[in-house]
């Protein structure tokens, strides 16, 4: 049984449940490996996935004699059968966060089973602190996005649209290892950056614009996550004060982090010093990321929580002026018991694209 | 009140809900245009959007007084005033298909629901029946992608991954009054065809292949779906017979495609063709086609429906010879009274891409 199921079924143990029902293929993906439609069964005795003919082979290709898990198809097994998965088991967790109403209900009825008990997301706690192999490939994602943005320092004209910048960043990533993008990258340009989350649009690159570059790959499921706002032929001045205060508090949240450090204080941290100068923090100061770009732990100042080694979270303070521009600059970092180690290590001094030379 | 919500109200009163929750976001813009984060509360008196503050603006400028359709922020109440909603509510329905259990027992906690209710999708098969202006995008969506094709058939040549072609494809729609992709386009060439769910790999193309490609782009949110497979550089005589009897099917399946048509029975009809071959029908024969790439009805031979008027659904038949080819021609059409209106109008006849001169 390979170690993550291992930790499970200790959980289990604890929780006093004697079996469970994995539906989330995001969490069915990090105990097992499997990038598949189907459900974890974790019973008293096996470790079983139900699947379709689909995906049999490529699921038997997948694992190994060492994971434990038997896969079986959903025909394998009449109406009448389900019952028998948790015969005698008096507890079944399962995903009440994933599992829609409906399904619930179906569980109940297929299953048969007693108390069918939520579980309050002990997998996507669980999957907060990374382990070697993990880490392994979000530093290989944060690699490939420091690349994509050496290749984008290049490739970025005055009179290119953000949609085009946007295009050529999913480019980079499917051409060069990555399975793909982590989330639909952020490309704002001018008083389009003002908007934290704004969607690439057809406008064109202007000199004297503020370029907020928000993205992301995924390599081997897992995620990266990095922003940088660079400029456009030149630096306006009215720009230089708040970036320099973005960046003072991002370096130092960077100097902050590590295992232990509280969310809510180096929240309040930023929060506080951007109001000194008159300024919001108006979204989270970060989150946590792996196979998924958001997961826990969320970094704000309603969270009580302190950090542990292994933990892979981003750092992302930004300021927006409303109709005029934005900053903000984010990186992925590894938590350690001593500090923090940054995974995305791009340049974060002023940058200029297509440089008007004077 | 728009239509859309007038006819909700009227389904409610047969129904005997006096109130309904509606959470998908996909109804919610079905009902109300609105694309947005939040939550839309029919009540006894009013039609109510809860969203935070970053989409109100938004919002507010989609919506006219037509509408009927107040806008409130979630910080607007307190925790006690959710019960207010709701007051003198006998049954309110929910969708117990979107809604996870973890949220159901919140609804009923937070709105102090007597009995909150299923509704068993009745938005999802009211959607089934498009009017004007969704044909109107349906149909701007699937010209579009018509013309991309256009465009691939003189872009595609020997030596090119499927992941560039896939690329291609993504920006065409996106650089052409897209939204962006309906789903991940597949591009399958060689012996990758013949797995339906095919994902674009670094395979280049090699004379002689076969290339399915099946793609669709959104249309202010409304989607497209066409598959047509094409023949690189020549056409190899062994794929000749294969792609008639697909063809073939296809276009019997057009020809009685109209009202009152049962979706079974259309799909036996391929089945046993396909089966008097020698070949099996490995997957349904298609699918609604609107907001959502895949939804009702669902056209295939477990499903004893009949189809009605003004319904989008695809007609996809595909034949797969495992480790060697797969053919599969589809297109997008609308339902009507009479027979059915083709929407992709692509060419279906051998079409060979970058061909050979002899």
């Amino acid at each position: 049984m390979n170690t993550k199921i291992r930790w499970l079924r200790e959980k289990m143990k604890l929780l006093d449940l004697q079996g469970m029902i994995i539906s989330n293929p995001v969490n069915i993906r990090y105990l097992t490996g499997i990038v598949a439609e189907g459900v974890l069964l974790i019973t008293r005795k096996e470790n079983i996935f139900l699947t379709d003919g689909r995906y049999v082979e490529e699921v038997n290709q997948i694992l190994t004699i060492d994971d434990g898990i038997i896969v079986y198809e959903f025909k394998d097994f009449s109406i009448d059968e389900y019952e028998n998965f948790f015969l005698f088991c008096e507890n079944v967790g399962f995903e009440e966060n994933y599992v829609t109403y409906a399904t619930y209900k179906e569980y109940m009825h297929k299953y048969k089973i007693n108390n069918l008990q939520e579980t309050e997301q002990i997998i996507e706690k669980q999957r907060m602190i990374k382990d070697e192999e993990e880490i392994e490939k979000i530093t290989k994602a944060c690699e490939i996005t420091d690349n994509c943005f050496a290749h984008l320092r290049e490739f970025i004209k005055v009179g290119q649209t953000e949609k085009e910048i946007a295009l050529e960043i999913e480019k980079y990533f499917k051409m060069n290892g990555a399975d793909g993008l982590s989330f639909e990258s952020i490309v704002a340009s001018g008083k389009n950056s003002s908007k934290p989350h704004a969607v690439p649009t057809d406008k064109k690159l202007e000199l004297g614009d503020v370029l907020t570059i928000d993205f992301g790959c995924k390599y081997k499921g897992y995620c990266s996550d990095m922003t940088r706002t660079v400029f456009v032929g030149y630096i306006p001045e009215e720009v230089k004060t708040i970036y320099d205060l973005v960046l003072k508090n991002e370096e130092q949240t960077l100097d902050e982090l590590k295992e232990g450090a509280n969310v809510k204080l180096l929240s309040r941290m930023v929060e506080n010093d951007f109001k000194l100068n008159g300024y919001d923090l108006i979204h989270s100061l970060g989150h946590g990321v792996g196979l998924e770009i958001h997961e826990y732990p969320y970094l704000n100042t309603k969270n009580d929580f302190c950090l542990k080694d292994n933990m892979v979270v981003t750092d992302e303070p930004g300021i927006y002026i409303p109709g005029k521009f934005g900053v903000r600059i984010e990186d992925t970092v590894l938590i350690t018991k001593s500090g923090c180690i940054n995974l995305t290590k791009s340049d974060k001094n002023y940058i200029i694209v297509d440089k008007v030379e004077t």
